[in-house]
C-alpha cells in the first residue's frame, strides 16, 4: 500500500511545525508502507522571494521568478528529511527535475506533461520516505520552472496518478465544507464530494483546492482525501460518487478575489475588442464574465471581471492598451463579490436556478451579473450585500 | 575580449549592493564584450540555511545539506539577472547544472571534475550576461552538490580555464597584501604575487582566497585578478611571475582558526594511532601538524593541530573514539595562532628561516611548533603573542 501526502506552507512553517507534520507522517507509515510526500515553501517564503524580485522590477522575467521562488520548496523539503532522518527513518528529498517532472508553458504558470517516476520508485523500493519538492519541474528546456497556483497540489495529485495511489491532501481546514464557516456558522463538512463539483467550487472561490489539480484528479481517477494537517479528524474524500446524494446544493463557494474592470469610451472596434481580450489570453489571464455595449460619438464600453491574482498581469496590458489608446478611461473596481450555488443535481433537475432567483427577490438582493454553468450559477453582488446573501442562500439550500 | 566576475556573499547581501554590483559589471563590459558572473548567496544566507539544518539534528545528512544550502546561490543569481534586465542589458541566469558543472567527491566537499561549457557559450554568443551560480554543481548520479569552502571562486576560475579568459574576484579588500592590514598598519599591497604563494599565504590563513581555487588557477594558467567589489582602486594579479623580485619574504599570513587538540592518557598503539588519523581524513579533516609521544604506564599522549571549521567533523571522530577508550583525557585549545612567512625566495635562499629563528629569539618569542614548507615557515604562538610577533616579522622583512 502506497500513499502521497502534501502539506502546504503554512504547515511547515517552522522546524517545530515540521516536526509534527514529520510524527503524522510516521503515524501514516503504519498504515501505508511505501510514502511520497509533497510540500510547498515554508511559510511565507514564495510571497518574500517574489516581493524581492518586485523590489527589482516592477515586471519581473518569468523565468528568473521561477529559478528564485523554486528555492522555497528545496530548502523545505531538505529540512524535512532531515528531520525524518533524525527520528530513525530513512528519507530523501527531491527537487521537481530529481522526481522526473517535466512540464511545458509559460513560466510561472507552467504544467506537468509526464513523471518519469524511476527514480522515485527506486526509493520507495528501499523502504526510503521520498519527499519531493512541489510547485516545480523541468521543462523540455532544461529550464526550471513552476506550476502556478496549488502547484503542489497538482505535484502530489500527478505523483498519486502515476504511482496508482491515494492522495492526501493535509491542510488548515478539516475537510470541505457546504459553505465557508468563516462565513456561515452553521456549514456542514461534506464526508465526500464529487470532482466536478469540487472543481466547480473551487473554480468559483472556494480556497482549499485549485480546479487544474482536481482535474487532473478526475482524469486519472486519483482518489483525494482533504484533511487536517494538524488534527486527527476525518477529512472529505473527493472522488467520484457511488450514490449520488439526495441534495439540491452540494455547496456555496464565495469569491472575493475578483477584480471588474471597467472601460470607458474606447472606439468602437470588434477589432479593438479581439486584440484585448486575446492580449489578455496571452498573459494567461482567465476573463470570466464579459459586457461590452455602445457609448456615445462612436465609442463603446467594455466591463469584465477577472481572478484578483491576475491584477498585474492585467495591468501590464492595459498599459500597453493605453499606449495606443490614450483617451480610453479605465477603472478597476475590487468591491465586488461572486457567490456560486453547486451542485451536480442541477444536471438533472432544472428548478433550482429559478429558485435561487425568486428567493433573492424575495429579499431585496439585488445581484449585478449572474453566469451559470452545467453545475453551477454564480451571483456578482456588491461586497456590502455578501453576509446577507449567503446566510440566505445557505440556510435555504441546507449546506 | 572575455572575462569572469565574481562576487562574494557581503558585495551581494542587499538589493540595493547587488545594483552597486550590477554597475560595476556594466563599467566592466565596455572592456569586455563577453561577460560571466558568478555568486555567492546574498550575505549570512548560507549560514542561516545551516543552522536550521543544525537546529533539526547535531550532524545533519551532507546530501540533504547540500541540497538546502545550494538554494542560496539560486536566489541572488535570479535577483541579479532581474537587475540587469531591468537596466536594459541581456542577462540570464544558471543554476550550477545548467551551466554545465559536473562534481564528484563528498557531499558539502565536492570537486569539480568538468564543465560542460555548451550553453554558457550559446548564450554569450547572444551578447547575453550570464550570471552562474557559485559553490555548485552537480554529480554522477545526478545529486545537486556543493564544493566547500572558497567554493564560488573555484567556480569562477573553472569557468575561466574553460573560457580561457580572466578571473576576476571582487571581495571587501581592494587586493592582497603582504600582511592583513588590520594586524599591521604599514602592509602594503602587492602588485602581483605567483600561485605558490599565494597558495601558501592561503593555506596559512590569509582569507582572500582559498588554495584549490588557486591550484585550479594554476594548473590551467588561469590569471585571477583581486580587486575590490566597491571600489575602482587596482588590485592584485595572480599569476606566473615574470621576473622575479628580490623579496626575501613575500608575506606573512595569521591564521587564529587554529584548533588544537591534545589527547592524553590513551593506550600505546600505533594501531591506534592510524584509526584515528585515518577517521580524520575520512571525514575530511585537514590535519596540520601532529605530535606523538609516550605518557606514563603503557599510555601515550597525542597532540594535534587543524583548522577552526573542522570542529564539527573533529567532535563526531572524538566522540567515537570516546566510546572506544572512554578513558582517554581529550581537551580542545583555540587560543593560539599560526603565523607563515611565506616567498617563493626561499627556494634559493637558504638563511631565511634562520634569520627569522634568530629574530624571534633574541626579541624573547617562544613558539609551541613550527613546521616548514618549500616556500614558507610557520609558528605557532600562545595567541597573546600574536601582535607582537606580526609586528616584529613584518617590519623586518618588509611585507
Amino acid at each position: 500500500m502506497r500513499a502521497v501526502m502534501k502539506f502546504g506552507g503554512s504547515s511547515v512553517a517552522t522546524i517545530d511545525l515540521m516536526k509534527k507534520v514529520a510524527q503524522k507522517i510516521i503515524k501514516r507509515k503504519e498504515t501505508y508502507e511505501e510514502l511520497v510526500i509533497v510540500l510547498s515553501a515554508m511559510g511565507k517564503t514564495t510571497n518574500q522571494l517574489l516581493s524581492m524580485a518586485k523590489e527589482v522590477t516592477k515586471y519581473p522575467n518569468k523565468r528568473e521568478v521561477d529559478l528564485l521562488i523554486s528555492t522555497g520548496e528545496m530548502v523545505s523539503v531538505a529540512l524535512l528529511s532531515l528531520i525524518l532522518q533524525d527520528m530513525g527513518y530513512h528519507a530523501i528529498s527531491l527537487t521537481g527535475f530529481q522526481a522526473g517532472i517535466s512540464t511545458k508553458g509559460t513560466h510561472t504558470k507552467n504544467k506537468i506533461s509526464d513523471i518519469h517516476i524511476e527514480n522515485v520508485e527506486k526509493h520507495l523500493s528501499k523502504d526510503t520516505i521520498v519527499i519531493v519538492a512541489g510547485f516545480q519541474g523541468l521543462n523540455e528546456d532544461g529550464e526550471i520552472t513552476t506550476l502556478g497556483r496549488g502547484g503542489s497540489d497538482t505535484t502530489a495529485i500527478a505523483l498519486a496518478a502515476k504511482l496508482n495511489c491515494v492522495a492526501e491532501i493535509y491542510t488548515d481546514v478539516d475537510g470541505i465544507y457546504g459553505v465557508d464557516p468563516r462565513l456561515y456558522k452553521e456549514a456542514k463538512k461534506l464526508d465526500e464530494i464529487d470532482y466536478e463539483e469540487m472543481k466547480e467550487m473551487a473554480f468559483l472561490g472556494a480556497k482549499v483546492m485549485e480546479p487544474r489539480s482536481i482535474d487532473i484528479a478526475q482524469n486519472f481517477n486519483v482518489t483525494v482525501y482533504v484533511a487536517s494537517a494538524h488534527s486527527d479528524t476525518e477529512g472529505t474524500y473527493i472522488r467520484e460518487y457511488k450514490n449520488m446524494e439526495n441534495k439540491k446544493i452540494t455547496g456555496i463557494a464565495v469569491s472575493e478575489k475578483v477584480i471588474m474592470v471597467s472601460m470607458r469610451k474606447i472606439p468602437y472596434s470588434t477589432r479593438l475588442t479581439a486584440e484585448l481580450f486575446r492580449d489578455l489570453a496571452k498573459n494567461e489571464v482567465n476573463v470570466d464574465v464579459i459586457n461590452q455595449n455602445p457609448g456615445s460619438g462612436g465609442t463603446m464600453n467594455i466591463a469584465f471581471t477577472a481572478h484578483a491574482d491576475d491584477f498585474d498581469a492585467i495591468n501590464e496590458v492595459l498599459d500597453q492598451f493605453l499606449i495606443k489608446y490614450p483617451k480610453a478611461n479605465i477603472s478597476k473596481i475590487d468591491d465586488v463579490v461572486k457567490i456560486s450555488l453547486i451542485g451536480s443535481a442541477m444536471r438533472t433537475q432544472s428548478g433550482i436556478a429559478a429558485e435561487a432567483f425568486e428567493l433573492l427577490a424575495n429579499n431585496g438582493l439585488e445581484f449585478k451579473l449572474v453566469t451559470t454553468s452545467e453545475i453551477s450559477i454564480s451571483y456578482t453582488f456588491d461586497k456590502q450585500h455578501k453576509e446577507k446573501a449567503v446566510d440566505l442562500l445557505a440556510r435555504h439550500f441546507g449546506v
